[in-house]
């Protein structure tokens, strides 16, 4: 086994609380050295139950640790940019949770810092690492379906999040389609070139008044000729929807729902079985810990994370082009927006 | 039981000949009388087969038939406004294959012609008489899934059609969306506002030099707020492949494929199944059945088919705006269609 | 085409009348000239019906008309070997449904009959002509799940049939197993040599007083060396459960239940969609028709039909052995039965 | 919470490594102590990797250490039933990995021991904390099915073990059925009262050799009247087979298989999907977390384990009457066995 990595994480709210865990239970090759919120009572009890033996309120003190060699950055999205920054002028891979930020220019920045400092960068797109995502793009990528012609993307919440966090989530594109988006580039290979959006305010008027749709249906016309259709809603009363399908020219593959149990029903007034996954958390559980195993492994080794700075970037591209297509009416190309 | 409705099959062909044998064996409520086709020599030998009595060249002579109470034309499309015209003016109930004419003028007067006439006219959006089908339809209109968000279709082809075929067919939203359309109008209730289409020949060269594209996602705005995609192929290799599903506030309900037969094969390198039922002769073979009862029965009853004129009409409008859509670019208001 | 081969049926009660409309409507090679019933106003509208030419009560008549050629009988049960013995005698080509009798002398004597008068016999075991369990036999035969270890039969009616009738029927395994036996041996090309029986009365206690049973599992050990075992019930509230498995050294097929639609219903409490095709009628309806194309095809052709009289024979010792089986309290070896 | 068990295991084989890691990192309501192997070089790298602060070579050891509450055995199934009654003696809580021994006598002086002692046991019977069994544990027992009729278990291994471990199993009914025995005990909340089985060595003569068998069928009569049939095999080439499913007067519920991921291949030659997870390994994954979660919440709370001492020996019991049941060829009661 290669030497272990040092690794701290910043920030230990949902999702950070979720990373925290994994790495102290499931990924060995790191140790968890240190921990970091502003809410030092969030951070504290979590370091206890796991044994880990810092925690601190300033993420600055872990950036001028020289013993840690990698951060894991969970904090809001707002703050994303400039500790990237900072970790990467510290000398610290990086990992990033999605998105970078909803800014170009902060990405960019961001993303510049990375490059001059020469450190590791992954974005944390974790659906990559979902085993039938996984095995859906293998197929794809040995041309056992031909030429992808139809990217079919279903992707629908359980239920609405806090109104407050929707205020600030960059909107229905930046903040839900952005995982489509990214998986329509894994899946293809290939960038989107054009996108139109139909949205719509069906389930919950106050998502209106935020100035947000809960249900939209994107398509798109990728560089490699093939189209894209995604559909979203921030409700689906039966679970989370989770569902994707390539169509190629010699076949198709897709990827159905996980259920947290097998069982049918078989009733005189129907056959029953489970609903799909509640939620994230439980749907892409494997996935989360995937991620960081991939992340340490790729520090250990020098090597190059396999979701870049760029694979950060462009969703977010593709999710301000899918905005003003809403705010317009008109397919919007991805060119027009810098 | 009713009295026995005399009924006149015109055309013969592939469609025509399914239709005369289904109504010979499985519609006890109808006696067909004749058959016509130009192509005698077509025409002759169903007759023989089935017992049926008469068959001639030329239709005027059924439409001059007092005797005969309805006509069903399974024509070539471009025969089909002037024969249901002819039809209507003799006083003879229709039954005339989709679309009724490419063109909306051609249509309007088809229309007229039946209204001034009073007879009955049933359209063969067929689809709309499959089980499954209508079983989304009813669970839609019971509000068991709350109010519909999104529609979502899927209608592939297994292999293109004649190239003969495809340069009178209109092209491919005039002869494959069109019942996507008719779908989207029989399970929402509501009828679309605008709708955009992106498409793309990915297949077949062939077909770009006739003009047409071979591959299409469409999304459309219905006029109670939903939307709805639809995406099409003119060639899927693993069969005929025919989805529906509705998504609404307070649940989902979809309609899978069907296949030849359930036989599962599990072996070591993987579960293996049937692929769906080849073409719509095999998947909607109950459907074509089911229409024609339905047609007798109105007639019988004197009441209004289930597809209308109007619904005849409305898909055309549809697949000229999504043809101009492709054309130009856009999203296109279905009022610009005139 | 062959010339076509002028039929009769016996008996036009339930099985009968299904066979007749068939063979009207959908065996073309096949002139349905006569029925005969004893109860001459069941049979009466179904000739008007379907325009069939005769009718008649006592099925002597039609044995002694040179012009038909073949019979179809569909009496009850305890009729089937004298008519098949009074037709055979009569030079008739002969389908008889199943059982051909509950007793080995009587079934003896009939296919002796059939033997010295060289006539053409096909028994009704109806399921051997489904597509799927069709698909499974030639998967077994291709030998792609190597050698066969087990068969696993689950047979589950959705309802009790009439008390009167059960109390002719024979029982449960020689009236509902029978077919399991006949599917066991079809799939298996091999014959049962040893068979176990448990059975209970879990549901409705008339049945215990009839002497019966209404829940049971058979095991079974055949010549080549598989094991088998069938669980039967007369009451699935679910609807007609009709599955088969066969588990070999390289792989397992099996044959899951066909719904009336592929209608799924996501809600909030669960995904539900349909119970299985209702029962045999629903299930079977093509397997029916292909019975009877298969034998007139035989009888066109002079050819031996698939389902042969001692496979009428055998299913019906295998069905006297499981009897005694549960009799008995143990293990029955079929050379027992004489 | 409540306070922490000090928890040591005995035993770091394979399954008791499992254990070891599931402990460490799933269960925080237990300290991992002191880890025990008579080969110290397997224990060794394994604390090392989880930080387990003790290791030993003598369980006696653990035993005689006062701060130790709970012992975990995963050892070889003929050290079970002594090291249980060296633990009770010593006063430890007992988790127990099945079978507890494969003779009644020494079963029942361990039970012995445990009782007098007056500590907690839990046998290892994983798949009743198997979520999708669970569920239909859930759904027998609230009467939604009614009265049970037939319990129909499948269980077949992906592969054989090592020949060396079938040489000290007890035979395939005492060392893989004995499982499926546990599950209809579980399910059914009754006891067999007779057992019939039939067995054939049809893969491997080698298993012949060693006085096994390969497949098996076995049928069970219960005490609450229902039915239960059972198939097993030492080798399902397509992977690891678990099924179960309980018909009863109401209802049917079932248990599919879990795959590895949940991807579809539509392909012109067939539909093809993941075969079932491979082993119990990856199948049972969470199962055997739950069911050490069970323990320590039992041991923390004072409260009996939900698998008892005497869930341990039925089953044993059951196996030895299998067993007799194969070599007699008759069905045997299982208060034949002593």
């Amino acid at each position: 086994m290669d030497r272990k990595i040092n690794l701290a994480v910043i920030g230990t709210g949902r999702m950070g609380s979720v990373h925290v865990r994994n790495v102290a239970r499931l990924v060995p090759e790191a140790n968890l050295v240190a921990i970091c919120d502003i809410r030092l009572e969030a951070a504290q009890p979590l370091a206890e139950e796991l044994g880990i033996p810092r925690v601190v309120k300033d993420y600055h003190e872990l950036l001028a640790d020289k013993s840690i060699e990698a951060v894991l950055i969970a904090t809001s999205t707002d703050t994303h940019d400039f500790i990237v920054r900072d970790a990467a002028q510290a000398g610290k891979h990086i990992f990033c949770e999605k998105p970078l930020a909803l800014d170009l220019k902060k990405i960019n920045d961001a993303l510049a810092a990375v490059k001059s400092a020469g450190v590791k960068l992954q974005v944390g797109f974790n659906r990559r690492f979902d085993k039938s995502f996984r095995k859906v793009h293998e197929v794809v990528a040995s041309g056992e379906i031909g030429r992808p012609c139809i990217f079919r993307i279903t992707n629908r919440d359980p239920d609405f999040p806090a109104i407050e966090f929707m205020r600030v989530s960059g909107g229905m594109f930046l903040d839900m389609t952005i995982h489509d988006f990214d998986m329509v580039r894994f899946l293809s290979g290939s960038e989107a070139e054009e996108i139109y959006t139909m949205g719509a305010i069906l389930v919950d008027p106050e998502i209106g008044r935020a100035g947000d749709v809960d249900t939209c249906v994107v398509t798109m016309r990728l560089a490699n000729g093939a189209l894209a259709t995604i559909d979203n809603s921030r409700k689906a009363v039966y679970g989370y929807d989770q569902r994707v399908e390539v169509f190629g020219s010699a076949g198709m593959v897709a990827v159905l729902n996980r259920t947290p149990d097998t069982h049918v029903h078989f009733a005189a007034n129907g056959v029953h079985s489970a609903t799909p996954l509640y939620f994230f958390l439980e749907r892409y559980a494997d996935a989360y810990v995937a991620e960081m195993q991939e992340f340490v492994r790729c520090v250990q080794a020098g090597a190059t994370p396999p979701v870049t700075g760029r694979d950060g970037l462009v969703p977010v591209i593709m999710g301000l082009a899918a905005t003003r297509s809403l705010k317009e009416g008109r397919p919007v190309r991805l060119d027009e927006i810098r």
